[in-house]
């Protein structure tokens, strides 16, 4: 627990009360709502309904860092996470070692009674801390200084990528979903039998230097490669590269905001903060598919889902160019990988009982599925049945894209 | 030809010119519009294309009344519909006749050469028939006088709907997708396996009675019991009946709008008129869920495709209770049935060449499958196969639903 | 009476349902609604307020033609006006005889009791005609066809405007407002001092010539020209023409849409079509001003309300270049001239009673004054004191301008 | 200088961080931004136009800190104004010591030849210290545990207001605007004449306790009392009572939100945070109307503008009952009062030459005049010629009425 509790405030450290504060869009969360929501999770759950002796570190708290759940009551709307200037980042980081004792004390007890409840907030808190990570650097973007999270970022690929191979893909019944014993969310489960029609993947990302050549083509002005809902996102945002790119032309003339400030791009990296619908307009280009999240999962589950660039300590994480380890390269980590599946239920799925039960469900309409982590993952969050999900439209995660055929 | 061609003016009959160029939402398009919509479709990919010696109606319809084709160039914007005041519908009407004519001169040659293209453009006309219907009734529904599309409504059901009973469909490997010889979309194929997991369907749809107890029992003020983006439609919406009631209390104190005006609601009858938001929230209500596209397939490859509350004459249709034929009642026709499946491509999907191709592919997100046609449907228009799709809040077509669950 | 309500009757002669029915845009109202709603202010407070006797033509046609008279109770929602292809405009041309046959048994009683009402009623019949004209102009605008409301267009300026002339006007304290003895609108009273500055005002208004000398320097690029809320709405509505033209570059090279069609522009007839904001900033560009409409009022009270460019039948009206009379030309007529007068009450400003009192106060704010009629204000309508009044964005009436300066 | 410039910095005096970073909406600005704006705009238009050996403190904060002068170049666009949590609170403190110090070093050459850009910089601040204090009020209202922004508030009023009294205003041809030595902007002249119609004012403010009477009376849900624009407002934003009010049915369970948190509403002092529509539909349910700017200034120009309930230090100001000093209360300070003057050049008005020039004249469209200052005024800083202006629908300053009536 220690771990992972201690990296959210690892990651929080040389950021100011603004930095923390401020919300740059409704769908990002201050740096300090997380701190504070992940903390919430544990005295909700955990502190308050199973210990008659906790009393709440602060009355009105509640209704400040509930997130979504409706069972718990009200809750500050979501676009108005932004106005909480007080309580300040030190209070909030005096909740979490509040909170944070209060589980110690209790800990043999939870271990015995609630084990399943404490490693779900754990895992809550590790998909908060990806998220930390993706809206700072969305908000330190939207300052025209365009301020470093850290002033080192990580080196660029050191080797230009090789050409793409497609690896066949098992086919026929076979069974996905969650089967072991380990932690799973409700949305992996429960396991099942799927068909796979013959199809192959591709054995690493695209990356950034395809994506110029996509871009040098007209992928951006070509209605015939496009979803229609995708055209019209293209037309009416004017979108004509992935997210935090500038610079035009010449792909050496482009850069990137990371989280060590802007950069030119490492064009041998796979290509992130693209949405679904360029995602999915990139493979008709390429006269390839999106995989399916069944055929993702059939390639990943001989693979260990440790490996790969995935978030170990504060830093400016970016994902960087990688070789294949075995057959494939970067299926965890680096970036989330768009497939062409909606985000719905499997079969049999219930959601899970109580207020948790909101966690995975209720979103299952108008999203689709990622899978694999990426480079802000923390390390060991991830599986082969992770299904990660967002709006076809959204692209400020580390989001990127693997090719796949039919064969 | 003649029967599919005719139908479409005799739906227009006993229509003011106003009535058939008014376009009430966006979604909607005109009568006027359907009816030389379909006609353009038959002017530029048979006559214009195949025919050396055809010459346009006049030049600028082609920019009127192209839909949604990208490689077919400009076109009137969709919200743009409702400003032709002129053309007339006469002039419209003899724009039907001119290509009806020329179709008629070349029949020989284009049954020989251009089947596939000339059966294509009829499938595509009944498709707007049921859209002329339910564009109107829209339409109407926005007058406060409440006009009649026709003075004689349907007979109300004539029995008080039997208990639903649950019957188990087939599990295991299996078909879908078109197999046979005769005319498919491309968005049906290609046949394909999929697995599926044991379950059971009901064998008729959910009525307006029971829809009523839904109402009743506060089912549009339960957040718990609606997809998040479906909890915010009906908020921000004020959603609370399906639409096209009025009324409040007592089923017995509620009225529909149907195409012969307001009505007492049919209780027996299935509810109508909902999207799919209201359907996967009242499956939830039910302990029950909505039905995948390959579970209804597998029930309705044994049915009669051509029975049912279809459409075969110009009248208001309007969906009736009927007794299950063989195991299932309406399966075909009466209401569309929403199903849990996102509308995605089969796997080995391809478009069609050439400008039909933007047919049903572009349509691939955020919408989701209908299956089974409506009684505003053209008889002999719907297949165990065919895929009807729309986005998860829409619900001016003859939408309602039939349960599943898992066995 | 028979002139004014005849000329509504002759000005729809020509249209079909569908034209006077089709709402182009929330800011107009279909020709149908137009004819109905000048005949309901006649039946409401003419017959049914004064003649027990009187049968409402139909009891539910009061919620549909009512404008904005809260006072009278619900209504159909503006937006929604658009929506009433029943009743047919065949069936109100029967109502507006209807309540012409009941005004004309009425009329020695009416005349003596009642003839301020009668009055009014015609006013505000006149006031609908020039709306008649201009919503029918925007929505033929608006199809791509360009139809023509009547074939043959008014014969374009014969001769090239001269050299615009300034004419110094009244200074010191003076009175304005309504004063005689004739019909006003309560907004022309009640007479009172105001005092004006030295300044001088254009013997003629802009002409299209010049306007396009402001296009080609820049005019709708120039931050510095336009006020805030102006420059604003340039960016976000793209505007760099008055509306309905099209065509680049040269003066010669540009077209603009009228009631016959599609034209050359007329170089030497009044610019119309513009907003507040685009008069205000050529105003800026010239290094003059707008006139207050105190100044405009002074200049007009000495000239006959009568002359000028005016509509007399029903044709398609146009502005056209015109000489002086006496000192100004076009005072009268052409176009409403914008002034530079917030529209708020006269000192001592008082509404009329009843609900007819709703007719002019409540919309003063946000709006500015135009003064001198157009060419679609019906002869006969217009008076020196007469105040017109708009929000500074819009521009489908016949809008003008003409300069004034400090002395 | 030093007494502005030190206001300034004892103002933010307290605040934290993010305090002083975020933008509680587009209306408002941060705390850091008006420290670094108002610092700006001296070291641009004195030191940088004026001092050639002067270097920027930093090259690239002229975007950020420019506010809307086009003139000036790119800028920063107003909504993302909170985005800037670099450079922070203390880096902004440091920009303003360094400008500081480089006009004292300046001083005594400015003073001689740019005196009037000097005073025009201090004003400037003045009139950004109130909107600093505004805009944190706004800020802090957004936050649910509604911080205080100084523990102790002002004491409320002491004694129950008196019975309105009318006091007769001059009537005739009389001088208005700006004649004397001293320092205003732009917009204050030319002094010219204008004549006063036979009227009289209030000698108070309307109170809370009058307010309450007007709600108690149905005064938000009676559409007879509103401009048109202004039901409109009230309905689409469901507005009650003036902003920052909770609570419901009697005066005495009725609370405002105040620089010092929340408290009762202070019923004898003046009602504020209204709306432009709010006054007006007050002035109408009392039977009154609102004073013209003239009518205000005729009776301020006999009244010392240093009196009143002004800004003196940092502190919780707010409105508080006065007694008439003289003839009237609280004419200067206390709350801004709306007049029923749309906001337009004086005749003979011209902007300031250069960048400066847009200060004023580039707002005079869609606002109304508010005229007296407030509790929020940096005393000394109002004049009886001083022309404030907002838009009719805001209602975040401490903005309140004084009726008027016609004699």
């Amino acid at each position: 627990m220690h771990t992972t509790r201690d990296l959210s405030v690892a990651l929080a450290s040389g950021l100011n009360d603004a930095d923390a504060t401020v919300q740059s869009m409704p769908d990002a969360s201050p740096v300090k709502w997380h701190l504070a929501h992940t903390t919430w999770f544990f005295e909700t759950f955990l502190l308050r309904d199973t210990r008659s002796d906790y009393r709440l570190f602060d009355d009105k708290w509640p209704f400040l860092f509930n997130s979504y759940y409706e069972a718990e009551g009200a809750r500050l709307a979501r676009p108005h996470r932004g106005m909480l200037t007080r309580p300040t980042l030190e209070h909030v980081l005096a909740y979490r070692a509040h909170v944070d004792a209060a589980l110690e004390r209790a800990w043999s007890d939870l271990q015995e009674h609630h084990a399943a409840l404490l490693e779900l907030g754990l895992q809550h808190e590790q998909q908060h801390q990806e998220l930390l990570l993706t809206d700072l650097k969305h908000l330190f973007s939207c300052n025209p200084l365009g301020p470093a999270y850290r002033e080192e970022g990580p080196a660029p690929s050191t080797s230009v990528a090789a050409e793409l191979r497609w690896l066949e893909g098992p086919s026929g019944a076979r069974t996905f979903g969650h089967t072991g014993e380990g932690f799973a969310f409700d949305n992996e489960g429960p396991a099942h039998m799927q068909w796979l029609a013959p199809h192959a993947l591709a054995d690493r990302p695209v990356t950034n230097r395809e994506w110029c050549a996509f871009i040098a083509d007209g992928g951006y002005e070509t209605a015939s490669l496009w979803l229609s809902d995708g055209w019209d996102w293209v037309r009416d945002e004017g979108v004509a590269t992935p997210l935090y790119w500038r610079g035009e032309g010449e792909p050496e003339a482009r850069e990137t905001f990371t989280l060590s400030g802007w950069h030119p791009i490492d064009l041998d990296a796979p290509v992130t903060h693209i949405s679904f619908y360029e995602a999915d307009a990139y493979a008709t280009w390429a006269g390839a598919r999106l995989p399916t999240e069944q055929e993702w999962e059939a390639a990943a589950s001989g693979q260990a889902a440790t490996g790969g660039v995935q978030l170990d300590r504060a830093e400016a994480v970016q994902p960087r160019g990688e070789n294949p380890e075995g057959d494939f390269a970067s299926l965890y980590g680096n970036v989330w990988e768009w497939t062409g599946s909606a985000y719905r239920p499997w079969p049999g799925f219930r959601p899970a009982p109580g207020a948790v039960g909101e966690y995975n469900g209720k979103f299952m309409s108008n999203q689709f599925v990622l899978r694999g982590g990426s480079c802000a993952t923390p390390r060991g969050h991830v599986r082969a049945t992770y299904r990660n999900f967002f709006h076809p439209h959204q692209r400020w995660q580390f989001t990127g894209l693997r090719l796949a055929r039919d064969l």
